[in-house]
């Protein structure tokens, strides 16, 4: 009884927070792995990502995870850990669809690899870029796309189209049994239920800046007025 | 004393976590009054941008902004509230330096200037690409870069160079007074105190796609069986 109602738990799974907060994590122990650091407490890990230390350590007691008292974490361990859970252990197959800028700058981005990410193929539909050698593949034609994700057992579909053509890509991509899309398009795509669609937002880095910039100048503006006549009660 | 105390509560400012998740309410908020939704419940709000509804209202509670009762929060009212917090609703003037693909992506990303960015200069260190047109403005030499940083008033510096020019670029636009920084290369860069430095992960996105597709897939290898041995102690 016990035994079952603790598989119950780890079956209902890692909240979907936690989960967006593992890749921070990760981050945060690549660099920290990049400095030849062994062990980080999780008071220091958490500033680096940006959280709470008991958040932290909550998240990743959802891995199992929980250091040692007086030592923290062991960062290579820590980064195999999360990595499995987020399933990077494995490499999946990503197609990129739309070879502008963005698609050749995520074609040639480093990132990828090294997180489990292979580039599996490119396409578009512009016949003047159809040929084009890219980061060691030839982009295809966009009509070849159901035989080129079968082919190559495509997991994930980046979407870097133009707005007005990422919904029928996306129609595309789902019919030839893809679950998976990053959609840098701007857009808000209709998908059915099973198919996980993740959007990026490139300004919300620049947001973050914003407000550090604005408390360097002083807060918002009016805040301050707008305080004072509140508990002024004017 | 009452009104001292509560304005160093103010002053102590929101939590570096909330202000993170600010600009995930925007997007979610900004994907509903697409959709001409006027007013969202504190449940839908937080779904829509992946966090739980109590952390959700705890977070707008740091911007004075409680909803009402049985209707929840107006759209259009918590896009300014929030956009004011995190101060777009001023214009920042945004340098990018290094026009690769990455860098024409950034140039040509609509999502920019809706959030309050404004796109006041490019620069590049290649002859070739110097002096060319791209989105209404022309690439300016490196070697200009102060003058530039002076003349605009530049507040944010989007480096998009090679990993091995970040930090030279990095030194330069820090000693012309800029204090934040998006990074894109895949270095960590060295600043002073006081300056801010967001650094982006492309990868992000992908890896929380990977951990769906895992799960679809029947969980991280290993797991279950690691999971059994543990809970029998064999």
């Amino acid at each position: 009884m016990t035994r079952r109602s603790t598989l119950g738990a780890r079956n209902r799974g890692i909240p979907e927070a936690t989960v967006a907060r593992l890749p921070v994590y990760l981050r945060a122990l690549h660099t920290l792995a990049e400095r030849d650091i062994v062990t980080v407490s999780s008071e220091e890990l958490a500033a680096a990502a940006g959280v709470n230390s008991a958040k932290l350590r909550k998240d990743l007691s959802h891995l199992g995870s929980y250091g040692t008292r007086g030592v923290g974490y062991e960062v290579q361990y820590l980064v195999y850990q999360i990595s499995r859970e987020l399933g990077l252990t494995q490499d999946w197959s990503v197609a990129i669809v739309g070879l502008g800028n963005l698609g050749r700058a995520l074609a040639g981005y480093g990132g990828f690899a090294s997180r489990g990410f292979r580039m599996a193929a490119l396409l578009d539909a512009d016949p003047v870029i159809v040929g084009e050698r890219i980061n060691g593949l030839t982009v295809e034609h966009i009509d070849k796309l159901e035989q080129i994700i079968a082919d190559c057992a495509i997991s994930i579909a980046v979407l870097a189209v133009p707005a007005s053509a990422a919904q029928p890509v996306c129609d595309r991509v789902v019919s030839s049994g893809v679950t998976s899309i990053l959609n840098f398009a701007p857009v808000v795509l209709a998908v059915p239920e099973g198919v996980d669609v993740r959007k990026v937002d490139l300004s919300i880095e620049l947001q973050i800046l914003a407000f550090h910039e604005q408390r360097k100048a002083g807060g918002p503006a009016g805040v301050e007025q707008e305080y004072l006549e509140a508990v002024d009660g004017s």
